[in-house]
């Protein structure tokens, strides 16, 4: 065998036990019983570090070595690149660094969940006093003399720089705030839907709905979870959902939105499989997957308007007097503090906050001690509402305490790049209003699949979207998208 | 860290490690969707590699070398007695042929489930030619100048010989043979029940019945699957059940039976998690747990009458018109070609025929190409029927093709063991079957749980039996029991 082979089959193996740690991770979340979680950690931990072994073996650093990537096919060279990048990042962080990140964040979770539960940040503080300055000698490790926060964010999407995502927000900032501001001040806005939905209804809908955008159940499952996730790839994807029977939308956009997730994994070429190319390329990618299924295709008129007609038939009202009525309370713009219930319009002020405060945690120009009151004073500003307790505000997301770090921006360059899509999606399938319309997504979903999920990890994320779009991804058509709909929807 | 703080904590991780095996295999009968088998393969397939390489790691050998067990206290010696028979098994397997049993056991399975969907033993014969062949030189390099077939059970029921073994089936076959044919002559047995039985309904009674039997649900859950099992240990111990909706017993007794497994499980002393003492010592003694709660217990007149009046309860009509009629109707004797669901006169009379048949096949003196004639000609005389075709014979089984050979005299050991844990028991609780005729088997569950299965893997298996009786364990007891019991029934 060629170095390359041997490499190819040491990773084959790598990416099957990767696979498995994804199996624990949603058996865990569903199915596990309450009281075997000390021994699920022990089961991770001894998986984990069997990965961080493969991932860190000497023998992938001589095979890199010996393998000349400018002899390699367009498919290779990208497996290569996978792997050099991963192998470099594996590397450069001190064993003794990641053992303690990892005991550290683990202890955090829990310190977290007990003080949003107590509304109480002072029991978080020195925790995570603790996992920024951890984090603050990863990123200086990984980021090698270059900026400490790109290279956090490299993790989720390689090749995104905070400089280029930072302006990119700033000029998306002023829009929003100034589209919110318009929303807000046209009065009331449309009703919230009204009645109970039953749990029952609404998981066989969902179910319905999910086949409807091709999400395939010989290759997958829906199952209930306290957050709504997509696990695994290949095969094997499953995704969850959560049910609240006074708020049917909470099941069905987060169906829509997994089913998205799932989708991509489930369309990458199977001949990528268990290689590096054989998952969604970044979390951004990933995300503008979730974000158009759910949003420009699943929260369009022609779309809701269908799904108006599938609701009146599960329960007999589908809570609006009408197919109008329906769409506007599926888009209603309202104020919240969570990040998770925020429409459309808010939603990304939620991210580019994040970014902002977690890029200056990670450079040094703000402490952890003066984060909640930094929080607070940009909320105030972005959203018009002060924040009334912690766990509307600093407490309410749980990235930070396990040490994500550089993932928000991916869920706004996610929606960015589903602008972009859609953009070139609705030139190249001319009536595919109509066909949302009748319930049939196959005309938008053969699109996605052929020029963005099929490819998996073949290309770079930027690259992945320009070469769908013809054009590079910027923000322009997802604020034009949200101008002209909640412009139309509000009369503003 | 000494030799021995250093082994252990290696193998912590290996037994964390068995675990993760376990849930994979868990989610491989319960929930993985049906088009994943093929990745499933894989992913199994580079944990298991992971895992062999773990066993047959030569610092345990090292370690192993340093270590005097003589100045180890019980605990110690028992873990390093586990650890010294494992590592000397796996690494008297030359890893070729551990390779090549792998790769046609596996495909052995799939060619077996075609024959016996086709009732065509020749499709089966050539692989099962192959697997004889491959488990005939595994058992010669395990015996290692010792009896080949000794070498094979040794996996299941360390200590136990085949010369033992099958003495004492012959003295069982005897009395069970002469049992039956008295059955059989006294004319028309008891009704079946008669009714149908809702799944709800079978599988809400299902987890009330485990619970009486103090299975732990927040440690375990209940689930259905084509084949009932146990899977996992310590913490995290699930077991699965089936439903026929026309025969209740079905549902009702797998879920006994498996809790009798889970219970044992569950009630190891936590200490030895993740320790080599930390599963049930052998197969034998495990079958022990799962018989006594399904036969002595469960299929006892106080608690069938019990279970009369719950199963009117949530059914409305037991299917049968007294307690008495109900109590043998659950022990009705029926000729039946399959052994899974035999009834307790038949069933070591399969395991028998089994053992005998495979003992030869290992030894030599009994080919694949003469096995069904063997078969069928062994069950018309033990079972008083010809075996009309090859899926009710020689191919009902699927775990020859696996390369399950030594495997089956471990049920009947089960039931023997089971009988002597039942006398035992009733002489430490007189009032028994006044506390199940309330449906109270906290009486038993106790006692088996403070003498036997608390102790994990700390005695061997005869041991754990004879320290449980106070005698050693001898088929007296179960041909005893099933005498009187049958006798009284069947009035013969």
């Amino acid at each position: 065998m060629t170095a390359f082979e041997e490499l190819m089959e040491f990773q084959h193996e790598t990416e099957a036990l990767g696979q498995v740690a994804g199996r624990l991770g949603w058996d865990q979340e569903t199915v596990m019983p309450r009281g075997a979680a000390a021994q699920r950690a022990e089961e991770i931990g001894a998986l984990e570090s069997v990965l961080h072994a493969r991932r860190t073996d000497p023998r992938i650093g001589d095979w890199l070595a010996a393998i000349d990537d400018g002899r390699l096919d367009p498919v290779g060279a990208a497996k290569l690149r996978h792997i050099r990048r991963t192998y470099a990042r594996a590397t450069r962080l001190p064993e003794k660094l990641s053992a303690e990140l990892a005991r550290v964040t683990s202890r955090a979770q829990g310190i977290w969940a007990e003080a949003r539960a107590a509304d109480d940040m002072a029991h978080f503080l020195p925790v995570l006093e603790q996992v920024v300055r951890l984090k603050r000698q990863e990123a200086a490790a990984l980021a090698d003399g270059g900026d400490p926060y790109d290279a956090l964010m490299d993790d989720f999407e390689p090749g995104a720089t905070a400089a280029e995502t930072g302006a990119m927000f700033r000029r998306m900032r002023d829009r929003l705030v100034m589209l919110r501001e318009r929303i807000m001040g046209a009065g009331r806005g449309p009703a919230p839907l009204r009645g109970n939905f039953s749990e029952v209804g609404q998981l066989a809908l969902a179910q319905q709905v999910a086949e409807h955008f091709g999400y395939d159940f010989r290759h997958g499952r829906l199952d209930k979870s306290v957050h709504p996730f997509t696990s695994g790839g290949g095969a094997d994807v499953r995704i969850t959902t959560r049910v609240v029977e006074t708020e049917p939308f909470n099941c069905l956009y987060s169906t829509i939105h997994e089913v998205g997730h799932g989708c991509y994994e489930q369309n990458i070429d199977p001949a990528y499989a268990l290689t590096p190319l054989g998952n969604g390329v970044s979390m951004g990618v990933h995300e503008s997957q979730s974000r158009i299924y759910e949003n420009q295709l699943g929260r369009s008129r022609p779309f809701t308007g269908w799904l108006f007609g599938r609701m009146n038939d599960v329960f007999g009202d589908a809570g609006a007097p009408d197919a109008d009525a329906f769409h506007a309370a599926v888009n209603r713009v309202h104020s919240g503090f969570i990040r998770t219930e925020a429409d459309e319009v808010h939603y990304n002020l939620h991210i580019m906050m994040r970014f902002d405060l977690e890029r200056q945690l990670i450079g040094g120009s703000l402490e952890v001690a003066d984060l909640e009151e930094a929080w607070n004073a940009r909320f105030e500003h972005d959203f018009g509402v002060a924040v009334d307790r912690p766990s509307n505000g600093v407490l309410q997301d749980v990235h930070w305490s396990v040490g994500l770090f550089g993932y928000f921006p991916t869920y706004a360059l996610g929606n960015v790049y589903a602008g972009c899509l859609n953009l070139a999606l609705r030139a190249a399938v001319p009536d595919l209003d109509d066909q949302l319309a009748r319930g049939h997504t196959e005309g938008a979903t053969a699109w996605l699949k052929e020029h963005v999920q099929r490819h998996g990890g073949l290309y770079r994320p930027r690259e992945v979207i320009e070469r769908a779009c013809g054009f590079a991804p910027n923000e322009g058509p997802l604020l034009d998208y949200l101008d002209a709909k909640f412009g139309a929807l509000y009369g503003v």
